[in-house]
């Protein structure tokens, strides 16, 4: 019976062709020398393989599963050139062209973002509807509904290049939209986390080159293209989810396995083995398998697939999904070979903890990882703490006890030498899975001013949240939709317009107006990007902290006193040294630094030291 | 006039003595081989000083008041003897004998206070009067008065010594009272903190001798005795405050300044230097001058005096108060001078911060500290993280939340691993700074029973104070003098005498009961001494961890839910492995580890397992 089967399945595999090749084509002169491409296609692995034009083949693996076959070959030294491969099985044959192109020149040493930026977040599906032909696609199970909050909306590339100036206007320099590749899930498919073809991008959104083209706009402007990658885990709906190469290229388990969310489990040395194994390998829900990157061929998959988007969408960086759910030796290895490839790129993971040991632990270099002997290689991690801070409406503490008020802020950069890069940390007041800033404190202006004026001038990279700027709020509590409401303006019959400065209301351009001129204030302060940092414990709910380099100084005075506070300077002497005055930057107040200052309630001074 | 004035001091130093030698004495065969033996005496420095018996003076050292000299001596092979110095001054003379004593049979190696260990903190003057004809001095200011809840209620060393056998009843195996040197503050001096005479038992407290029999007595019941050493501040009526060796010898300031109490500027790379002076620098409170440990003098006599204390009344280890606001770099130096001279003295330093990277920091060999090359040399430090966790209420958190409820407690272990030796943490969910347990939880057994399970069976020292184990309540909110309430029978007349079980009422008793149940048990368990840990995430806020070592396992369950709850055991199997059954230690109940656990509302299991 076992024969008789076997004898089948040979006489299928007669008919075998390439349905999918991955990576699609590959570049010549990389600097890792091989690229190990898989083919997929009925009963392809029993075939011989075969590479034209003296290309070496390095290896041939195959799995249990007869679809599948990975092939590596050797590009040390080998020119752009198409090559062929040939698959044989007895007398039958076919081919598959392969192409081996050139890279963009000093593609291997491009810059990155870092803390000269200001990266804006975008919502992909909730930012504009740039072109209402591409909403729904014959091929993709979700059709639009932008009545439903969970549903599609219809945003896409169109709808962010068409407003890349209005961006840059508000004087971001990056942009970071959430995951733009094939979603094929019935519900909720419009957040792109649970990826069907992690290839393509989502027809709904555009197409690759609609990608490649965003990218070139970005880069015509001067900004930089973040691509959000998912490691961690796909959508059930992924086309090899029907069809897996190896048994354990997902984490399987008898029934479900849900991840019990408490990363800390990866470092914990009390930790149960069961909840340091589920932390990692469970499922982060029902919908999203956990890709197994102790699996070498999974996690050459997602090196390659990494690598692939950085060559040819000419990337400026990655946001990494959920990092610390991810295998962590694994992770760690695939986020060395991104940055062996590309020494200068920067990728930001998302390590979602509220411990600035527990965050330091998966930067780069970390002392604290180094005594369990682990490197992460990741360069850069979220500041959540200093997140912590704000969401948990520190803005509304108008006195300040030992523990509360401004103290909670500058209690944030006391753990700083933890960390082995702190002009490396993303710092923001909300995100995509938070509550939004303008929710928690009601839209107050004023709460919203010293927020953002924190977000803008501590070390690390500031990232904010599209509509913040336009004081858009949202209830997490409501649901996620809630927090990913469409910017508005952003789809035809729009009443309010917010991208322009007569479409917005004039509460919006009060936000607006202040927020533009910070952010574009902070762009070309190489103070503010990479200076030192001097803070002073908060006195009666005022912090004060200075930016300075070899040549120049700003102080920031936030006062969360609901009450106007007049403090004496001398106990900043070592900071003001031989500084006279200071200017706001936002009154263009001039301020004799001899003199005792004083500032309204709840309102900050940004002042360039002269 | 000068001329005329230095004549005069000349004259008047011809009748100089000797008013003061400290250390009074010393001993020979010390691995430290010389000691600085101060002498005081009116212009005792304008004398040309000599030894007898051919020792070697190493070092003579004067400071611009004339009324100290600092004669190093050296006591390499010197073998017990006493020996005589002279103090010459032209043809005026006089002399001071010294003795050079034997030490007690391997003093260099004495064991010291360890995770074996139960510490019982007590607040000397409100335990016992064991000698009510102590209570009052002549030579001291402050009188008894026991209506006023912060003077002097007379407890003395005699009361400690009369109810060891309380205590040891109790399970403690050792004893840490507060300061005992003498305090002749004219207000709040029964807290000893802020002393006058550093070689000197106070007198209310008993006299030196006194000490010595209580380290005596307990050595005979195989307990230890614990001193609480305090190296940041002296009292400002202390001795040497109205005629200071050194204009440096106390941190100084234009005006007063008080520590900012911020302790993280220590290692802040933020801090401004202004901050991170008056942290270390600034005075604990008005009335306690703030020793300058970075004069190699006042060090030095630190050093010594510590020493003293410990050969002299054969000390078992140190608690040092306010360990993290002295200068760190110095106070490293004393740790490491008493370790070196006691290689296996426990030292546990007072690092009251919130952070457990920043509590790391201060312990010995840490990988934190060593980020800013920083070792404390400090063997021991106090986890006030799981001290917060208890005294903020957890136990009055009935359902679990993502971050509510047991949660918090399972969290305080998840950066074990940032500290070089759990082992050597101070565990504890209350002493004489902070709110009583029974306040908080309004005397409620059950809360108490959970507490008290936690203390005496995870990582690490328990230490309770004097008073939980009968349901003493004590509210911070109402001033120190509340949470520091005389132990009811300590005093003549007392009606309720806790010290007996006849005398305790039944409330009393059931605290008294299962506390000596439960402590009792642990104090010959090696597995939670040094055992490892599991521990498990907690579910529906029961927290489950296992201790285990080659030996045997024990398993606690506490249920933090208000209803009973019933839980599978095969998600414990790695511990559970080959053993059968559980037998808790206070029911005697066995459970069979093959069935589901039920476990009423509010309660604890300690389960052998068999």
């Amino acid at each position: 019976m076992k024969k008789l089967l076997f004898s089948l399945l040979v006489s299928v595999s007669a008919f075998a062709q390439v349905d999918r090749v991955e990576p699609p084509f590959w570049w010549s002169d990389m600097t890792h020398n091989e690229v190990q491409i898989m083919f997929y296609g009925k009963n392809i692995a029993q075939n011989e393989v075969t590479v034209s034009n003296g290309i070496v083949i390095k290896g041939i693996q195959k799995t249990e599963n007869p679809n599948y076959v990975f092939v590596t070959i050797d590009t040390q030294n080998s020119p752009a050139q198409d090559l062929v491969f040939t698959f044989k099985n007895g007398k039958k044959s076919f081919t598959q062209n392969y192409a081996l192109k050139s890279r963009k020149e000093n593609s291997r040493f491009r810059k990155s973002f870092d803390s000269s930026d200001l990266i804006y977040l975008i919502m992909s599906d909730r930012f504009t509807n740039g072109n209402p032909n591409n909403d729904n696609n014959d091929k993709l199970t979700e059709k639009a509904n932008r009545s439903n909050k969970d549903g599609r909306h219809g945003g896409d590339i169109e709808g962010i290049i068409k407003n890349l100036d209005y961006i840059q206007s508000l004087g971001a320099t990056a942009v970071w939209p959430t995951p733009l590749c094939e979603d094929n899930d019935e519900r909720g498919s419009y957040h792109t986390y649970g990826q069907s073809d992690v290839y393509k991008i989502d027809a709904r959104f555009g197409t690759n080159e609609d990608y490649v083209r965003m990218s070139a706009e970005l880069h015509k402007r001067g900004m930089k293209n973040i691509m959000d990658y998912v490691t961690n885990h796909w959508g059930y709906k992924h086309w090899m989810m029907s069809d897996l190469p190896t048994y354990d290229w997902i984490h399987q388990f008898p029934g479900y396995a849900q991840t019990n969310y408490r990363m800390a489990a990866q470092f914990d040395t009390n930790a149960s083995k069961k909840d340091f194994d589920l932390c990692m390998d469970g499922w982060f829900v029902k919908s999203m398998p956990d890709l197994n990157q102790s699996n070498p061929l999974v996690l050459n998959y997602l090196i390659q697939n990494a690598i692939w988007w950085i060559e040819y969408a000419d990337l400026d960086g990655f946001r990494v999904d959920t990092y610390s759910y991810n295998d962590k030796t694994a992770i760690a290895k695939w986020t060395k070979s991104i940055t062996d490839e590309y020494p200068n790129f920067n990728i930001v993971g998302e390590v979602w903890m509220y411990d600035q040991a527990q965050m330091a632990y998966w930067q780069k270099d970390s002392k604290i990882g180094a005594i369990q002997s682990f490197n992460s290689n990741l360069p850069s991690v979220m500041d959540f703490t200093l997140q912590e801070a704000i969401a948990n409406g520190v803005f509304n503490e108008d006195k300040q006890e030992w523990r509360n008020g401004m103290v909670k802020v500058y209690e944030n950069f006391n753990n700083d030498f933890l960390y082995p890069n702190i002009n490396n940390l993303l710092v923001f007041f909300e995100n995509h899975d938070t509550n939004r800033l303008n929710e928690i404190y009601k839209n107050d202006f004023k709460k919203y001013q010293m927020a953002m004026t924190l977000i803008a001038t501590v070390r690390g990279i500031p990232q904010i949240y599209y509509g913040s700027e336009i004081g858009m709020a949202g209830d997490k509590g409501k649901g996620d939709g809630d927090i990913r409401r469409d910017f508005p303006g952003g789809w035809n019959g729009d009443t309010n317009n917010a991208f322009t400065k007569a479409g917005r209301t004039e509460e919006q351009n009060k936000f607006f107006d202040f927020t533009a001129k910070l952010l574009n204030w902070r762009k070309n302060k190489t103070v503010i990007h990479t200076g030192k940092t001097t803070h002073y414990i908060p006195e009666n709910n005022v912090y004060v902290y200075f930016r300075y380099n070899e040549k120049e100084s700003v102080m920031v005075v936030v006062n969360n006193n609901e009450e106007k506070q007049t403090f004496k300077t001398n106990r900043f002497a070592e900071n003001i040294k031989k500084y006279q005055s200071g200017k706001d930057i936002f009154t263009e107040k001039t301020f004799d630094l001899k003199n005792d200052i004083t500032i309204d309630g709840k309102s900050v001074l940004i002042l360039e030291l002269k």
